[in-house]
């Protein structure tokens, strides 16, 4: 049989699924026995289509690939919750096999998809969601099955991290880099997803879900993004022996599930250091097999398309052969989250305040009564005359704590200038 | 059903492997529905096998596993060409599933194997051959088979890694180094497998036949160790700004797969440069995903325990659901193997000398009457009042010349004292 497949899609992803689809059809059936057809392509967009030798297959109405009886397989890749979840459930709903890249979708709504494709009788895959074209949805659901998981970290939004690596190595100021990242393409002209922290945010709590099997969605993920880091503080990181990284982290502790994302100092000797630009790597540790890292670029045409097509490959396969779906969803343990409050680091604090006397021990008596002890205080020039920064490096302090004492600060009166940043240091 | 398995092998990674099972059975079938249950165990020593609380399940005949019509499962991990020939290839005749970790055996019999597997419709399963616990096979067979694979390298030999480690960063000499590893446990009394290449050379033809559909064995690859290597070579390449690793490395080229394991130099700033002691690390390239890699440990009971026991229930969940094997033999295709002659690159070379006048010029002129030009020459003592080290480092040249002017220079009389050291460096 040959498997048919509507792709609802044709922007940077979809385009690159193309042209994989163009370049290797041939190959697939060679290799692997796997015999696909793209018989409708959905966009806004005729001319992309167009521009990939598909126009023939064009629709803009992407009920007609959901309700076409002959297509097996749908590919989602328009991205966000809106008309991309009505696709996906619309789909299954209909019988249909799904291959998503949609990160925010499986992070808000993967228990009912995967609910859907239980009832259905189908699968639901989305290798793409997390690091671009890097293997480490399929290998945390496969390979490694036979371990406890107790960790899963690492950097897995390519924009910022192409924005620190900048402000890191050329001292360039956030709102310029981030001027840079919009204009080369890495960057939306709406910004949020990535310098808040929210698409690291959706893709951690999917790669919890899959580790610790209990589901985590993107709203129990404690969320900082990078809009008050400045070259400042990757000079003092660099000063101390860290860089500073935006580090999606999920652990497993007695407590439950401890998941956030926030900048991070590392030692500079930890190979996630010299992890930059659009680069991602993920960490996962487990009972048995100990540290294992997965390396690779976390975005671009290319490598999403990789993991997209892969994941067309591996389901068409089964569909192929008539295998029922082999996994579904495996959050089988309902672990609770641990508070971030209850969360105990060393935290890089640094404060714009008024350059006038007293201000330094009037803050160094504001963490003392908060119980957050300190290891040094560095007062440094801002770019205005009448202010200045204040780091703080604190000893271990609870999250608790160090909140406390950030709301006296900003309460008390003539004291901070803007938002304090914060920076988490992990050893 | 239960999926009944028998484990032929109680040694370190079987022991391993018993650990797993006894600590997470239950979970795999809550988290996975996977339900396994271990039925006959062989090895030479019981005492293993009680160890691991096994003993009543205890044969040191292991046609009595692979005879018993109740046993679906069989894990060979006695390594090696011999027993563990006739027990996987019997296990398969007789209709069995097997998970193997014998990267010898899969680079040298893979094709008869895979073969046997076929006709018993069953299927083999061999992560663990190939990096420990780095799951590497999986992917390479799942989610990247959308792309056209350009290179697959790396370093999968722990031993020599931690052995040019400790060389690099204590300047210990090679046979301290090696009897510190034997006296570990990190490498055998009869070191050879690692230290010759030979290890490495079958992990990188299980490697090469997977990333480019065609069958690479053992004999096709080009294998030199790191016998001639001591810490002036690793000063050197610091020097120079290189770090010297043990490299296996596969390329697909125009002329076919150009297939090797040698002592490398590599920048100091990459990644593979920083991958240090036991740990091993290999880069996948594909024509869509770019760069991708996969780190961790790549020996010890613990990280190929967890391999092996991921191929387990991997297998055991298309068992119990009565699936046919999904994925066989990929080789579909017969590329030719690139002679090692062909090679183009640059050479850093050492030789003994005796200490007198004339050596280096007559050495020189060796070189360039084979057509190899010399970017620089450095002349160092030895710990031998009468003889010195002399360093060469050329431009790129051929690998045909390189032999024909260290032919050349071993004929030479009263010129070469041992034999040379060959680093090939990668830029």
């Amino acid at each position: 049989m040959t498997v048919k497949i509507g792709l609802v899609g044709t922007g940077t992803v979809g385009g690159g699924c193309l042209d994989i689809y163009n370049k290797h059809k041939d190959d697939f059936k060679r290799h692997y026995g796997v015999d696909i057809e793209l018989v409708r392509v959905c966009s806004l967009d005729k001319a992309e289509a167009e521009a990939h030798g598909v126009g023939h297959l064009f629709t803009n109405d992407f009920n007609e690939i959901i309700n076409d009886p002959d297509i097996d397989l749908v590919i989602e890749l328009i991205g966000g919750t809106g008309v991309a979840h009505a696709i996906v459930t619309g789909a299954l709903k209909a019988g249909k096999y799904v291959v998503t890249a949609n990160k925010a979708l499986m992070a808000t709504a993967g228990e009912e998809i995967f609910d859907l494709a239980d009832e259905a009788g189908v699968e639901i895959a989305f290798e793409a969601s997390v690091g671009g074209g890097i293997p480490i949805i399929d290998p945390m659901k496969h390979s490694l099955i036979s371990n406890e998981i107790s960790s899963v970290l690492g950097i897995v939004n390519g924009t910022t991290n192409y924005m620190l690596t900048r402000m890191d190595k050329e001292g360039i100021p956030y709102d310029e880099v981030l001027a840079d990242a919009q204009a080369k393409g890495f960057a939306e002209a709406d910004p949020t997803a990535d310098v808040d922290g929210f698409d690291a945010a959706a893709k951690i709590a999917i790669l919890a879900s899959i580790a610790f099997n209990s589901r985590v969605v993107l709203s129990d993920v404690s969320t900082e993004g990078i809009r008050n880091v400045q070259p400042i503080d990757l000079k003092a990181a660099h000063d101390m022996g860290y860089v500073v990284k935006l580090l999606a982290i999920a652990h497993r502790t007695d407590e439950g599930v401890d998941v956030r994302v926030h900048p991070t100092m590392i030692p500079d000797t930890h190979q996630l250091a010299h992890v930059n630009g659009v680069d991602n790597a993920i960490y996962v540790t487990g009972d048995a097999v100990g540290e294992t890292m997965f390396f690779g670029a976390g975005a671009g045409a290319g490598p999403a398309a990789s993991a997209v097509m892969g994941d067309v490959l591996e389901v068409s396969r089964r569909i192929m052969q008539g295998v029922p779906p082999l996994v579904g969803c495996t959050c089988t343990d309902k672990l609770p989250i641990v508070p971030m409050d209850n969360l105990e680091t060393c935290y890089y604090l640094r404060l714009v305040v008024p350059d006038r006397v007293g201000v330094l021990a009037a803050a160094a008596k504001v963490f003392s009564e908060n119980d957050v002890s300190l290891r040094s205080v560095i007062q440094e020039g801002t770019r205005a005359r009448d202010a200045v920064n204040l780091i703080f490096v604190t000893h271990a302090a609870r999250e608790k704590n160090i909140r406390k004492a950030l709301e006296d600060l900003a309460a008390a009166e003539d004291m901070l200038i803007g938002e304090p940043t914060v920076i988490r240091v992990e050893d």
